[in-house]
């Protein structure tokens, strides 16, 4: 058996993703859709309210292409607020105008490869990263993936010490985009159907390309990532957001 | 040929996955959606009264993300009672602004991958675990899971010698979760699409992600584990449904 | 080129697996219902006809778990009577409140990986075997197969007498379950997704898994066999469909 | 690098599988039925003249299981002409009450691994095959398949020399069913998901089942053939088209 | 690690497919259909500003078979033009009657598998291939792919110079088609499911099928391909277009 990297975990995620049902957002009144959007105000403003005092974060994004219209992330102390804010935006009346397409249920985490001795936790950099505040980037990127266990390609048999140094070298690949792409992992090993959930953020949407192709020559994409859907999209602030759901 | 494990058998398990038309259930009257509650009390009632003489279990669950929105688990001495329980649900109001997303059939199953010379079904600690009583955590995971049968990696052509150590080491890093994780397996070969069912409870969610991440890393699951998609939800007592099921 | 196993071939079966739309079903009047049953009971004495005087058979089945609400199995001399059948339900009224979820289409199979020298279609068993009217067993389970042709796993590659062999000591395991279950076995090679469907038959569910999982350990299974899903139910009387369509 | 194989190519071909909506079929008044009737009967005997006057082909088929309810078939010169077909009958009256479930384009193929030094395209044979003519046989069965590219199972690695041995033994199997199965094969690189079509038709049913079954058995298909759905139908006639249609 | 090809990226590119929902199209006034059409026509004219301003280019496909009805080609500067225009469209009165069926979202992309010592992007004919606008051709060819990552056929293991050589004679077979077809690459790692997006265009609809299967016996697919669904269609003029959305 092979020893389990350990993993230092911090707010819950999820990913919700939608489309709109344009025809029938269309066919009801002006006056409707003010109290739909009223009321889905009211949620963003509960949504900031918890963000300005640290206990969680949120983003909306616009998606291109039919996977989806729009995305709203979440971050929350405990998965039962996660389900709650699903449950809230469910039971609103824009709920009854979008049509659920997608969703990633996952918790944010970092590998612990390192060197023992440090309580990663007294970490203030550690912090930042497990209890995020989403940031305002442009663009974001958002792909699940799994280590592969296929035949002589098993990540999950390969000594730790092999692991460590694989993951460190793939590391500096992402070392080489800092300042230009900004990335949340989450695991969900447990919760959702790939292993972890992989969320980036950019003012350049291309980085993403570059970062991702870049990546995949490195022996742990090469030989051991297994990808899921790629979703990409950008950052719908709450103008843009009116902007998005202006129909005539 | 190998020697099959011998496995014990208790009672048998439907999971039943539904999402709630929220849409629907909101455009009928608020006495409607209190008729339909009280229809679906009175199957919980006659479910408590099953469950207090002991003759079976059930318990209801919130799912976080889009793949279901609760999900209904039961178990029963027959397979005849189950596809009962399932039929007066779904004939009943409450499902009618329901729709069902998946669902698993199996029946609770202890490998036997011990030595020869007792009566298993003499041991009450084996029958607690094979007719069990549902725990009130907090918390559930769900997941299907084979067993690989792909070029190398195929777990029944091992002799049963190897596969009862491996099955050993597997069960010691359960044993580490003894207290914080329960586990009910439920074999389902024959009767749905993957060979077990895999449901944990815990009252901390993230002792899922550390189980099932530990254990990836043994050969078991490293080398011969298929999963199948998880699902994570927590626990709707009796009130939590109400509220669950509430809306303006 | 390996020699291809020579088959004998009987009535042509059709399983077709449908969902209820019981939101609809109860939304009808009752008189509505009892006309569309009446309808349904008109089909089954004709159906009764041609079985009593042996020229098809058929059963009724409720399936446990989402997957179906109950499955049709027919069989009739030819492929066009099948059609024929089908076309009639999907006529009929009381199709109107169902979703086809899952069909199969093949023919009884018995493989002769027999020593030749006899005629098979002069034997009275053999006859009984490929024009089988379907047992009033309590339960049933139906799943496709083929046979796996992947690297080394190359079923069609192994020389007659090897898979002679290999089929020999696998119907050993399944006569250890004489009279505990019984199998149809049909061939969907140019019919169907799969290669093979198998019905199984007994008034003990559990006998299922206990000989699908034996097999699985078998070299045939182990290695060459892939399975597609699995669908468990229990027989329908024409007693029990009434009370199946039964609703408030 | 390979020789690619070359190929004939003649009329372009649209396999189009629909279910009818019966329930919406029969909630019309016969005269709006006959309506729809009359508008269909048109566009067949448009396509009877084109036929006629050896300009392409089409044949109705009725599929049995609940893949389809029916198929059309459909062969022109031209791409164009074929998506004007199928244009033509989604703008129809009927095609209100059908719902698309499955299509294949491809361009009737055969693939020249004879020896040089004659032109094919004089060949009476070869150009009744290029243009064919659909056959009235009671029976189809339609298949798409690929040629495997899997690790040392990868057929367009394979030297021509030896792949024009493969495909001349397979063709043997082939020529054992002349006068019992007809085929046509359409090449769909390009076009469609898969390599191939295979179209085969013939008055009784169980040769389909045979002639795939033993050519499962041959190197090119046991090492080499990866096989899509399979479908299998019987010939409708314009007079038992109007049966297929008639309800009460 | 092996070193990753750099690439030239140009346009942003969306491919949307969509069906018409012909009944719903049908049973509008033509009144109605033609306020549909004219603020198409609006968006079209639009469109073509941009077009003649070379800053962007777009095309209309018919599309063969039931996967798609048509298919809307977008080059953009930037995604969120992209995303602009989609959402334009969606929030028109003609997308009411369309069914989005698939999309893909790319940027144009060279492989500069080339020699150093040249900037590519001072050099004109790189920027008409980044910026292209899109040909009139008759015909259009669209697929997914990747660049295979399986055990002994890992494209990314493979060391550059060895990658450079197999795609320099995989560019021969291309060129061969030069006048014939013309093709645009469009990556898409990090922005949807597969690496690479191909859209080729001829006026002979047959010389995708033989330009792809020439290739397929290329070692770059034959061993490191594979392949999502193939689209093919006719191009849609604007007159044609009309004669497309004109029914009855």
């Amino acid at each position: 058996m092979s020893e389990a990297a350990q993993t230092l975990d911090g707010w819950y995620c999820l990913h919700d993703f939608r489309t709109m049902d344009w025809t029938l957002w269309k066919s009801i009144s002006s006056d409707e859709r003010q109290t739909a959007i009223y009321e889905y105000q009211g949620l963003l403003e509960k949504w900031n309210v918890t963000q300005n005092e640290k206990k969680g974060s949120h983003a909306l994004y616009s998606i291109v292409g039919q996977k989806a219209d729009f995305m709203m992330m979440f971050l929350r102390p405990t998965m039962e607020e996660l389900n709650q804010m699903e449950m809230e935006f469910n039971k609103s009346k824009l709920a009854e105008f979008t049509i659920p397409v997608h969703s990633y249920v996952s918790v944010v985490e970092l590998s612990n490869y390192l060197p023992a001795g440090e309580n990663p936790y007294e970490n203030p950099q550690v912090l930042a990263r497990l209890y995020p505040i989403l940031p305002k980037s442009k663009y974001v990127c958002f792909y699940p993936m799994d280590k592969r266990r296929q035949g002589n390609d098993n990540w999950y048999m390969l000594p730790m010490e092999e692991r460590r140094q694989l993951m460190r070298s793939h590391g500096m690949i992402g070392r080489q985009y800092a300042g230009k792409v900004k990335q949340i992992i989450s695991g969900s090993v447990g919760f959702d159907d790939y292993e972890w959930g992989v969320t980036l953020f950019s003012d350049d949407v291309l980085q993403f390309k570059k970062l991702v192709y870049e990546m995949r020559f490195d022996e742990v994409s090469a030989r051991y990532g297994e990808f899921g859907s790629f979703f990409v999209g950008h950052h719908l602030s709450e103008e843009n957001l009116y902007q998005f759901l202006h129909v005539n």
